[in-house]
């Protein structure tokens, strides 16, 4: 599988190596619109850079991976689904519901692969989780418990083009409870506050946030958000069934503990996602490849992405109206 | 100090011994609507059975520990104001918003040392974990995450007379979340579920639910409630803060681990609040003895009692409503 | 059961608590060479003081509980011997192996109740941890590893009368690998060094040393003894067999966790064996009670106290020979 | 730098990926006397085949990596060394410690880049222990203790073979003891037995042995082995200090925990060293090739081997002799 990297940056860059450690992907080519960032990853893997436009009208490039910035998921998107490339897209596809709901009713006329990028259900840890849970481990899922804590807040101009907490951070706890729910959400409560930092609060978003879903069988799910943890990234998840409870937890470098007269020490968790990650990007393109070769759907496709979204659209409505918003008004 | 137990059933059994166990409290007597069951409990501490109306009337005793059945704990507690007697009264003072506010008025008038059994505030971790918390081992406190699950659901009947699981069950944890705050809340949002039992559900109450807290600052806390964890009593808290977060474990009978094939074996939490609180009951004793000594406030007096089914109020509000609920609406 | 105690010293205030929380047990006087010691403890629980020739004349006393010096020990426990009375006398019956058998002897000829002191065999933890083994949770018993390390050196007047760390330390930890082994003993061998003090070298002592022992049918056990371990004190058991393997790990005063810049922090360990072994001391007496009521032998009797002696005489051997001695050399 | 590999068998794979993935050494060329093995090998990676005659002759080669069968491997050393090649011999140089110092007096005379394969050495966490005792962590280091279990016996024909499990399996933990104790061992004591299997035994060897170490300045470590822990590769390493108390502790496939009726379980340690030390055979490969670079000594050189075989040596003398092993007399 031939692909095209749209997008130099930092995640970018993540794809970039991903790509290349697959052992049967390709790295075709590096696009970006900001020449020099192409060119600098382009050489670094000795690949030709090329215009969006050639991109898509090459014969030659069976894929490409949309990893620049968030304004531009959409378009390239379409683009590729009507050059009748396969798509793995970075999450969102846009902040915008309609924008998106677009996007997917051309998907729907010219049917590719396509694969979002919530790069978490691609975890080790997760999907292991996940398959535990599938094969009655906890005997009935019941409620679930999701942890997600930043080590530090963005800056205030990230905040400004973010889309808000809801739509920017809690989508991927969103996409992760309504994967491992694996049935409809009907229903979300929100709670939050800003804590953290009050520029966040005067760019009129939340820095902390209490988040409650039920799905159409009862199920409860509850995320906790914040901007901040000064010990690194927090990622847990807690399930909970009739015939007991699975955690999967915070991952460190390394198992060593110490034990002095300040008490027993381990390691805090990894600082961030690209450290905790890891492993997860690399997976999503084996699933993304895998998924093209056998004509299945893969792990994580559009339709997962519109789903999140229309989840952090209820939760900013339900954050507003101070009540609790049944999904049937959105969808 | 003197005291007279009322009621002579489960929880008075464990208070007396508690009462016995204290350096220099005095189990006084014993009564019990039911007749064999004081005699017997006062036979076991060679000590008389007196009526209700004895004990109030006797200028012998010092304090009354209220143990009987809910619907008698309002009555007993304004008598005994109302003799001078001390009073260490199990909760609920009433399931009833009006009448628990009649009680408070009537203490107003007259003022004695009015304990109220919100146990777990004496439990040893706990209680660590509140002074860690004062004294800025967190830093500033943002959010506060308490799990709390019993591992077997009552009896139909025993559902039926509870008041509802927001009065009978979180009661203990609205309490907990208000006194690590240590300020007021001020909002409310619930999302529940009957999930265990079809009982609980046919008897118009829930099984399963989540409760987020706002205070007047902006700090949040969240509640997760079920009435059956198979594994025991899962009493947990997470304080997170500014400059980290800790955690009040599951405590079990040893620190044995096993490791085998099957993986790495340590024990299940304790199995109810008997074994998990054991501790605690002792603690409230003493602390009741010593605030009636010292002329200072209980660590829970009828105050707080009062405050948490203000809460639990709320909650069953927020319920049924589907909205956020102000306590400013209640209070 | 009327138990005479002597010795008023730090051990003797622990024994006389657990005697007077025993539900049965009664603490009839107390005795000790230095009176201001005895009317003082005497005085605190309302007991008079008596002369240990009183003590031995008595006929109202059923049980002496030797918790004197470590030279009085064996005079003491002829003397309630051949008076009929049943004895729980303070690890070692005496430092010298000579006279420990002679102890034997007259016990042989006047059969009584005769508990020793190896409080561990009665904490909760290692009880449980020998009970899993007896029932074959780990198959076939094959390795133990035993670390134990105390907080801080003891004051270079206690090294010259201890009679050597194996003999005042490690013979605790013998007595354990004897008891979990539950076969004879037959060979050790000795690693030994100074490292944490030089004065106990001066001493001609060691501060930190590795046993090795094995058994009739293989079985090998590990001791590792160190005389200051910063962090509190470090008694932890590894059994180790065909199915797996059983950990008693430390304890700790609550399950606090923090988590923060610095790592994931908990508690250190109990800091030496009054808070390590506080329930050891009262289950010690209630075993001692049941088994002079039952006519049964204690959980740890004279013989074993003669047994870990005649290992820590081997130990000495093996460190002072460099080379394996075999247990039937010293028997 | 331009890597021949000498044998294609199971540990040859390793390194041939392992050389793959190093970003800037290269595969030459595979050498194997059993011809069909170092074909498919060679042809998984397009890499020619060579005669170990070819190899030693080859201009165009820098190195030799050693992964063929024990007994080759100082022959194939000499040869690689008086070509003035690089050389990573796989452990040990030989089991025989006369042969092994001719090697080493090749050496001297051929002065190159010679590493030997103590993998642990390259584990991430080991590392980062070596790294915190060099730090201070813990103090003045003054005890290891070193757990080493296989999950599995070999076959009977794998340890005729062997040179005995001092030999074949302790030295990994004697070159760690040696590598983390920093000075030189001067004692050693040994406790073994056959427990696993009885056909070892019957071969003259032990299946689970105690061995005790003393360095110069008197710092003590212990290792225990045995052939067979049903739940896995059991591979932890304590070091004890003035300080405090480092533990390396088990590694798991993932963080995963299930609470439920049979209690607290978290996944085994993996299971053997293709698992647990996956990550440092590719360390091992990048040391070597720095090394090679900066003309520096690697981690682990063929001097290290011999201190370890010397070690082994030593330990064999004591379990048949029964006695303390100075160093000296092997040197």
């Amino acid at each position: 599988m031939k692909i095209a990297l749209l997008g130099a940056g930092r995640i970018g860059r993540v794809h970039a190596r991903a790509i290349t450690e697959h052992p049967t992907a390709q790295l075709a080519c590096i696009s970006d619109a900001y020449a020099p960032a192409a060119e600098t990853l382009a050489a670094e893997y000795s690949v030709p850079v090329l215009s969006a436009d050639d991109v898509f009208a090459s014969q030659d490039i069976d894929a490409v991976l949309i990893a620049s910035s968030t304004p531009t998921h959409s378009g390239f998107l379409e683009r590729a689904v009507r050059a009748g490339k396969a798509v793995l897209c970075e999450k969102p596809i846009d902040l915008d519901l309609e924008r998106t709901r677009e996007c997917l009713a051309v998907l729907a006329e010219h049917p590719v692969t396509c694969a979002l990028g919530f790069n978490r259900r691609h975890d080790p840890q997760f999907t292991a989780l996940k398959q535990a849970v599938t094969e009655g481990r906890i005997g009935e899922l019941e409620m679930i418990a999701i942890t997600s804590r930043d080590p530090e807040p963005p800056p205030a101009e990230y905040i400004a083009a973010s889309g808000g907490i809801f739509r920017d951070m809690s989508i991927h706890d969103l996409d992760m409870a309504a994967w491992l729910l694996g049935e409809p959400i009907t229903e979300i409560s929100v709670t939050g506050s800003c804590l953290v930092d009050p520029a966040i609060g005067e760019a009129g978003d939340l820095d902390s946030v209490l988040i409650s879903l039920k799905s159409v069988s009862g199920k409860l799910a509850s995320i906790s958000n914040s901007r901040r943890a000064c010990y690194g990234y927090d990622q847990r998840i807690e399930v909970f069934g009739s015939k007991g409870m699975l955690e999967a937890r915070n991952e460190t470098d390394t198992r060593l503990r110490f034990t002095g007269e300040q008490g027993v020490v381990e390691e805090r968790p990894k600082w961030f996602f690209l450290e905790r990650y890891a492993q997860a990007f690399g997976r999503e393109v084996a699933d993304f490849v895998s998924a093209w070769q056998d004509k299945r759907a893969p792990l994580a496709g559009a339709q997962d992405g519109l789903a999140a979204l229309e989840l952090a659209e209820a939760a900013l409505i339900s954050w507003r109206e101070g009540r609790r918003v049944l999904l049937s008004e959105i969808r």
